[in-house]
C-alpha cells in the first residue's frame, strides 16, 4: 500500500503560502490538502477556487481538494480550472451522489467521497466501487486544530475491511487530529493518506512531514 | 473629503500575500479590500476568516471586509477575531438589516451596506443614518476583473445627493471595473473609496496606488 | 380614531396564562397581541397553534396575531382554527404577498403587514388599499424586552401622511420598546395600535393597561 | 433498568400551565417532556424558549425537551439558559451529528437522537456510544393525538437489542400514541421512558401519570 | 406602438398541443407565451424544456418563456436550447438581478423582468434601460383562470409614464384575467402585450386571438 | 408475478400527446409512466399537474407519476386531482417518509418510494412493508436518454431478496436505460415494471411496446 502525508494548509501561514508548500513538498509531501469551506455546509469560510488557482503554479504536487460546501456539484468546472486534481465531496451535501463522483471522473479528476464522524460507512455501500479515495472524517469538519474522535477508528477498520472483501483498492484518508501519535494506529486500521493541520504546520513543516514519512517507512518494516 | 484606495486582494499573488499587502500599504493604501465570497450569495468561493487571521499581523491598514454571503450576520464575532476593522453586508442578503447593523457597530466595526447593481438606493431609506459607508457595487459581485456598469454612476450620484440633503457624512465605495479612467468621473458622482482588483494587482501594484492618490490630490486642486 | 392597547403574552407569566389574559382583558384591553417566532424568520422560537387554541376560550378580545414566520402563507387554515382574529405577516416573508393578504382576507380574518425597521415603507405602496393594519416594527422582531428605535417614529409619521393622502384608514400598529413615555409621540405620528410587553406584563399588568388607556384619553381632549 | 413517564405539556391546558406540570410532578413524573416544533421540520409551532424559562421555576422536575427543529444545534445555548435538562434532537435535521450531541453535552445537559418513524435505527451505529438517550418515534412528529405506529415495536426491540450486545446502557424513550394499551408490550421492547399526550392530559393528568407508574410496578414483578 | 396577443399555453389541451399552436398562430398569434412554474417559487410544477422542445418546431412565432422559477440563471442555456426567443424571469426570484439579465442578452434572447401584483415598479429603477420588456402580474402567478386584480392597472399607467419620462420603449406585458372586456383600459394605460390564458383557449382559440387583435385596430384609429 | 412496460412520456412528441398515449396504451401498455420534475430536486424542469390533467381522459392506463421534486408531500392532492393512480416519491426528498408515504394511501393512491442509484436500500428498512412499489433509479434522475448503470442490477436483486425473505410483494421498478438488451436480467433480478423512454419513444412506440411484452412472455416460459 502506499502511505502518503498530505499537509493541510489551512493551518499554514497565509502570508507566504507558495514558500510554506515548497516548503513541505521538498520534504516529501506527494499531496497539498485543501480544506474548502464555504460557511453554509461548515460554519466557517476557508478559501476556494482564486486562492488554488494563484498557487498552482508552485509545485507539482498533487492538490487534494476536500469540498466542506453544499451542492458541490455546481464548483467541479472552476475546481478543475483553478488546478485540483483530487476532489473530496461530502456524502452529507450531495442528493445525487453517482451524478456528482461521474462528473468529478469525467472531468479527468480523481473523484473521494467524505464522511461526517456521525455517518455510517453503510451510506457507501452502492457507490463504493466507484471511488479513488474514501475520506473518514476523524474529527467534525470545520475548523483546524481539533481532537481526534477515538471511535473513528473502528470506521477506519471497517471500511478496509469491507473493500478487501469486495476487492476494492481505494485510498482512505484520515483528516483531523492526526499526528505521528495516531498514525501506526491509523495504518493499522487501514487509512492511507494521512491529512495534518496544525501538526505539521504549527512547527517546522519539513520536520514534521519527514516524520510521518519516517513512521511510514518503519511501518512498512 | 476624504479619498482612499482601497486595493482588493481577490487579484493579489496568493502564493506572497503578505509581501503583496506590503507593498500597497508601503505605497500609500490606508485600506486593504478583503472580498469574502461564500458560494452560495455569489457563484464563487474567495477566502474568509482563516486566511484574514494570518495576513492580520503584517500590516496596520485598515481591513476591510466586503461579506458576499448569506446570512452574514452569522459571522460578526469570527470576523472580528480575524481582524476586520470595517465589515459590509448585503442588504439582499439581510433579512433583519438592522439587526446586523447594530450587531456590527456594537462588535466595535464600523459598519457598511452594499448594492448590487439593480438594486434600488431606496432600500437603504430607513437605515442610511446609521451607516458608516455604503458600497455601490459597480460589477456583479462575484469575480474580478469585471467591466465596469455605466448606469452606476447615476447611482452614487444619487445616493450622494440624498445623503447630503439629509445631512448625512458616511461613506461611498465603489467596487468593479474601477480604473484611473473612470476615478475622476465617480469622485465626481461622490464616492470617495474606490476598490482596485486587477487594476492595482495586474501590474506594479505599488506604481497602480500611487497613481489613484495622484489622481485623488489632483481632483482635490 | 380608535386608539388600542395590545398586551403581548410574550412577557407574560405562562404558568398562569389564562388569568394573565383575563386580567388584562378586564382591565380594558381590546387586543391580545400574540408573537409567533419560528426560529428561522427570527433566531427565537416563541409559540403557535397549540397554545393560541388553548387560550382562545379565555377571553372574546381580539387575538391579534403577528407571524414572525417564513412563508406564513402555509399557515393560514390552522392559525383560523386556532382562533386568530388579526393576522399579521411580515413583507419581508412574503415572495406573493397579495395572495397572503387575500388568504387571510378570505379566511375571514383581518390582514396586517409588518414591515421590519430597515424596510421602507414603499414596500407596500401596491397592497396598502388592501390592508386592515400596518404593523410598523419599532425593535428589531425576535425578543421582548428591546429598547425602542427612534427613526422608526418617521415611519410612522411618513405611513401615516401617505395613507391620509391616498383616503386609507387601516390601523398603524407600533411594537417594540413601546411605554407611556413614548405613545403620545407615536400618537401624533399616528400609530393608534399599541403593543406592550416587558412595559405591561413587568409589573401589575391592568395598572398598565389602564395607564395605557388614560394616555389616550387625556390625547383626545 | 429505570422505568419513567415523561407526560407531554403539547396537551396540557395552556392557561394553566403551572399548576398541570405540579399535578403530574406530584404524581410521580420525574420528567416533563416539552415538543418544540418551528414550522419547519415539522409543520406546526408549538413552543419554545419563552415559555420553558417561564415555566422553569413551577417544578424541579427533568425538562425533557426534544426538539423538532431545523439545525438545532443553533439553539442549544438558548435552550440550556432556558432550563432545559435533557436535549433531543433530531438525525434527519443535524448534518453534524457528533458536533451537535457534543455541543449539547458540553453544555451540560444530556443528549438524545430522535428518528422519525421510516429512519433505520444503522442511522445511529457510529454515534450510539455517545448518547444518554434515543427517542423512537412512533408517530410522525408535529401533532398530538395520533395513533401508535405498530412497525415502530420492532425499532425499539431492535435498538435495544444492537445496545445490549455493545454494552450500552442509554434510555430508549417512545413517542406517539403511548398509553396503558401498549406499554407493557414496549417495556418487554426495551423502552424505559414513555411519554403521554394525551392519553395523560386528555383526563385527570394525575391519575393517568399514577397508571403508568403502576404498570411499571407490576412490570417488575 | 406594436400591440401583441400571447396566448398561453398553460391553458391549452395538452393532448394536441401541435395543433393547440399552429391554431393561434394562424389566427395571427405572433408571440406564444409559455409559462414555467417550478413548483417552488410558485405552488403549481406546470412544463418546462422537454416540452418546449417538443413543440418548437411547429411554429415560427416567438416563443415568450415567463420563468416562474427559483433562481432562473440556473436555466438560461437549457431555455435557449430549448427553443426560447424572450426570458421573462422574476424581481422576487433574482438576488442578481443584472447578472441574469445580461446572461439573458449574452445569450441572444430578449430580456424580460416580472413584477409579482404587490412589488412596486421602484424595483426595476435601476435597470429599466437595460430590459425589452416589463411583465405588470395582473394576477398572482402561479394558477390559470383568475380574476384580474384592478389596482395593477394603476401600475402599468406608472410604469408607462416612468418609461415616457426616461425615454425607454420597452413592451409591457399584462398576464392574468386579460380579456376584451378590460383590454382597452390595459392599452390606455400603457401596456403592448396581452396574455390570454382561459380567454382565449377557453373556446374557439382562434376566434378569440381574431377578436383581440380587431380590439388593438379598433384602438389605433 | 405481474410484468409491466411503462412507456415515459418524457420521450414522447408534445405536439400530439395524446396519440402518442393512445397509441401505446393500444399497444399494450397498461402504465404511462409521467416524469415530474421541479429544477430543484433534479437540475431539469419537465411538466406537472397541469398536464397531466389535460391528458387523463385519453386513455384507462394507469397513472403511474414520478416525482422528482423537492418536498412532494405538498403536491398530493393537487396530483390526486390532476389524474395519479400511482404516486412515488424520492427517499432523498422526504424528512418525513411515513407520513408522506400514508398520506398518499389515504388519498387513495398506490404508493411508491424512489432510490437514487448511490442511495442503500437499508434506507427503506423500515418503510418497506407499508409500500406497493420501489423504483430503482437505474440512471440519475433528471434526463432522458441516460445509460444504464450496471451496479444497480445488483440492487434490484439485492431488494427482491429482502421483500422475499420478509414475505413482502410489493412491485419493483426500474428506470433508466432499460431496453429490450437489459429486461431479461432485470427480470431475473427481480424487477417487474419497466420505464421505457428513448427506448419506446425514439421510433415505432407502439412496436417497442409490444417488444417489451414479448419479452415478458418469452421469460415466463
Amino acid at each position: 500500500m502506499d502511505y502518503i502525508v498530505a499537509p493541510s494548509i489551512l493551518s499554514a501561514d497565509f502570508t507566504r503560502l507558495g514558500e510554506q508548500i515548497r516548503e513541505v513538498a521538498a520534504a516529501g509531501a506527494r499531496y497539498i490538502h485543501i480544506d474548502v469551506m464555504d460557511g453554509t455546509f461548515v460554519p466557517n469560510i476557508s478559501f476556494g477556487m482564486p486562492v488554488i488557482q494563484s498557487i498552482r503554479h508552485c509545485t507539482g504536487a498533487v492538490f487534494d481538494v476536500h469540498m466542506m460546501v453544499q451542492e458541490p456539484g455546481r464548483h467541479i468546472e472552476a475546481m478543475k480550472k483553478a488546478g485540483a486534481d483530487v476532489l473530496t465531496v461530502h456524502v452529507e451535501a450531495c442528493t445525487h451522489l453517482d451524478r456528482v463522483v461521474n462528473q468529478i471522473k469525467e472531468a479527468g479528476l480523481k473523484a473521494g467521497v467524505a464522511l461526517n464522524p456521525a455517518t455510517p460507512i453503510q451510506a457507501l455501500d452502492c457507490i463504493l466501487d466507484q471511488l479513488d479515495m474514501v475520506l473518514i472524517m476523524t474529527v467534525n469538519p470545520g475548523f483546524g486544530g481539533q481532537k481526534f474522535i477515538p471511535y473513528t477508528l473502528d470506521k477506519v477498520r471497517a471500511l478496509r475491511s469491507v473493500m478487501e472483501s469486495r476487492g476494492i483498492q481505494a485510498d482512505i484518508q484520515v483528516d483531523g487530529g492526526v499526528s505521528g501519535a495516531n498514525v501506526p494506529a491509523l495504518m493499522d486500521a487501514g487509512a492511507n493518506i494521512f491529512v495534518g493541520g496544525s501538526s505539521i504546520y504549527g512547527h517546522e513543516p519539513a520536520a514534521r512531514v519527514k516524520e510521518f514519512i519516517q513512521i511510514f517507512e518503519e511501518y512498512r518494516k
